[in-house]
C-alpha cells in the first residue's frame, strides 16, 4: 500500500510513460553547510550534469569521479538508472538553468542558473521563459505518452523549495528534507527568512525571487503535458506542485508525487503535511537497503541521501509495472558494484 | 506506388514513430546567390529557428514574419505541420549547430554553426561531438519508438551535401537539388571545387571540412537509434545516408529516404542516381498542389521550394497511415490561409 494521500499508484499503473530529468543550479548551494551534494561548495554545481550523465551513460564526463557525497555515498541516480533499465522507457535530460552543462544531449529551456535567493534568484523574464518553454515541451510530449515521470537534480534544492512554499503562504518552515541525516534546519531557516524579507506582491515576482529554475521548469512541463504527471522526488516536488497549483489549479488533479520511504519516514521533515496542505497526491516506494551487500547503500537506511534524480518515483513506477523491490535492489547493487570497480 | 528504390514504405507502415527536426547553419548560405531560403543572405540564418518555431507553434518568434522565400512562397514547414497534426505524433527540435537559436525548447547536441566550407566547415572535435551526442540521443529514443522520422532545415544545405558526397567519392557534382527552379549549379560547383582543393585524407577530417552540422547530427542520431529511420528530405538526405554508411555500414539497411514528387521529378538534380550510388532506399509522396486555391502552393508545381523541414517524409508517412493526399492538402491550405491572415 504505497499510497499515502490519494490513490495515484492506481491511476498511473500500466500507463505509457517517459522520464524527464530536470536539472538546474542556484548559488544557494555555494553557502557553506547548506548541502552535502558535492565534495566542496564549488563542486555542487557539477552534481546535476554528473547525475544526468550517469543516468544516461552509466558514467560521468564533467567530473572524473563517481557522483557521491564527500563521505562516499552514491548518488540516488544508481536507483534511477537501475529502474530505467528495468522499465525500458525513454529518458531525456532537460536543462532548466545549470551553470555546468552535461556532455550529453539535453533539452534547453532557455533558462539561466539561479542566484542566491537572498538577493533574488532569477530575472522575471527568465522565470517566465522557463515556465513558457517548459509548457511547450510538455505539450510536445503529449501525443505518445499517458504519463510523464519527472525527476530533478539541483543542489540545495530543498532550501529554494522551502522558500517557495513559505513565499506562497504555506506553513512549510523547517518541514523540507535534506540529503544529510543532520538536516541543517537553522541555516536553511535563516536563509529563507532573509529571502522573504522584501517580497514582490505578485506571483511571478515572488517565484522569480524565491524559486529555482528546476521548480519552474517542472511546473511548466507538467502544465503543458496532457496526461498524468508523476513528480519523482521528495519535499522539493511539493514545492513544484504548489507552483503548478498557482499557475493552473485544474492540473493538480492529474499530478502525484512518488518518493521513497526514506523521505516519508524522515523525522527531520514532513512531506505528508506539506503534500496535504497543497492537495497533491503522495505515494512512496518501499525499497529496503538494510540487507544490501554494500555499506554505501545501507547508509540510505541511516538517513543519508534519501532521494533525488527521480529515484523514488522511477522505482515506484517500476514496482507498479510488476518489477519487485528485490529485483530493483539487485540491479542497484550491480550498477553500484561497477561504479566501485571503475573508481579503483 | 511511392517506392522508387527498395520497398521502405512497406517496412515502416504502421510503425510507432516520432519526428525530429534537426536544424543548423553554415556560412555557405551567406554567399550571394547560393540559396533563396531567406530574404537576404544574413536572414538565411534565421530560417532554421523560424522553421522550427512554425512547425511546433504555428507561428514564428525569432522573426516577425511568416517564413517565406523573397517572392512570398511559403516554407515547406506548412506541409510538415499539417502532416504532424494529422499524424498526432511527438516532435522535437534538435539543434546541431545554429547561429540563431529557436525560442522554443530544443535538444542541444553541443554543436556549432559551420563556417564556409572553402575554408573548412567545422573543427574536428566539434564534428566528432555532434556525431557522438547524436548517437546518444538516438539511443535514448529507442525504447518507445520503432521508427524515427528525421527532417532538416539548413540554408544552402544542398551545397554542403554535394561537397560531402563528392568528398566521399560519389559522382554527385551537379546532381543535388535547389529550393529555386533555377538551380545555381555553376556557383555551387565553383564553391564545392574550391572546398575540395585541399582535403584531409581521413574520414572525420573530410567530414569536418566539407560537411555541415545537420548532416553529422542526422547521421549520429540514425546510428544510435535501434529501429528504422526515415530520412525526410531530398538530396541532402542522400548525403546523410552516405555519412551513415561511412560511420556504420550495417545501419543503412534500416534507413530510407522519404521525399516529395517535386524532388524525384526535378530535372535539375538526380536523387534517384544519388540514392542508387549510396545504396539507400528511396520513396516519395505524391502530393499534387496544382489544384490548390493558393498561388503560393501552386508554385510548388513550378519547381519552387520542393522539400524541407521533413515535408516529404512526414506527408509520406501520413499517407502510409491511411491519411489521403487530399486531406493533407486541405490541412496545408488551412494552415497556409491562417498564415496569410496573420500576415495582414
Amino acid at each position: 500500500m504505497p499510497d499515502v494521500l490519494g490513490k495515484f499508484s492506481e491511476e498511473i499503473k500500466g500507463k505509457k510513460a517517459m522520464f524527464l530529468l530536470v536539472i538546474a543550479t542556484t548559488d544557494v548551494s555555494l553557502i557553506p553547510g547548506i548541502t552535502i551534494a558535492g565534495a566542496t561548495e564549488e563542486l555542487t554545481h557539477f552534481t546535476p550534469p554528473a547525475d544526468a550523465e550517469f543516468l544516461i551513460l552509466g558514467k560521468c564526463k564533467v567530473i572524473n569521479a563517481i557522483p557521491v557525497t564527500p563521505s562516499g555515498l552514491p548518488t540516488p541516480a544508481v536507483i534511477s538508472r537501475a529502474s530505467l533499465s528495468l522499465l525500458k522507457i525513454n529518458a531525456l535530460v532537460v536543462d532548466a538553468g545549470s551553470k555546468i552543462k552535461p556532455k550529453i544531449p539535453y533539452v534547453d529551456l532557455g533558462g539561466e542558473p539561479g542566484r542566491d535567493i537572498r538577493k533574488g534568484s532569477l530575472k522575471r523574464e527568465v522565470a517566465e521563459r522557463i515556465v513558457e518553454r517548459g509548457t511547450i515541451l510538455g505539450e510536445e510530449l503529449s501525443n505518445d505518452y499517458e504519463l510523464l515521470i519527472i525527476g530533478e537534480s539541483i543542489p540545495a534544492g530543498t532550501t529554494t523549495a522551502m522558500a517557495t512554499l513559505v513565499g506562497l503562504g504555506y506553513d512549510a518552515m523547517d518541514k523540507v528534507s535534506s540529503a544529510s541525516p543532520d538536516n541543517p534546519k537553522p541555516l536553511k531557516r535563516k536563509i529563507v527568512e532573509e529571502a522573504l524579507r522584501e517580497l514582490p506582491s505578485d506571483l511571478m515576482g515572488r517565484l522569480s525571487k524565491l524559486s529555482d529554475p528546476m521548480l519552474l521548469g517542472v511546473a511548466g512541463i507538467s502544465l503543458g503535458f496532457k496526461g498524468k504527471v508523476l513528480l519523482a522526488g521528495g519535499t522539493q516536488m511539493v514545492a513544484a506542485s504548489a507552483v503548478i497549483k498557482e499557475l493552473g489549479r485544474e492540473k493538480l488533479k492529474d499530478v502525484g508525487i512518488g518518493t521513497t520511504r526514506w523521505i516519508v519516514e524522515d523525522k527531520s521533515s514532513d512531506i505528508i503535511d506539506l503534500a496535504r496542505q497543497t492537495g497533491v497526491k503522495l505515494s512512496f516506494v518501499n525499497l529496503d537497503f538494510s540487507r544490501s551487500r554494500f555499506d554505501g547503500l545501507r547508509a540510505y537506511e541511516r538517513g543519508f541521501v534519501k532521494e533525488g534524480v527521480g529515484a523514488g518515483g522511477l522505482s515506484l513506477f517500476a514496482t507498479l509495472q510488476g518489477i519487485s523491490e528485490e529485483r530493483i535492489l539487485s540491479k542497484v547493487e550491480e550498477i553500484y558494484e561497477n561504479l566501485l570497480k571503475e573508481a579503483k
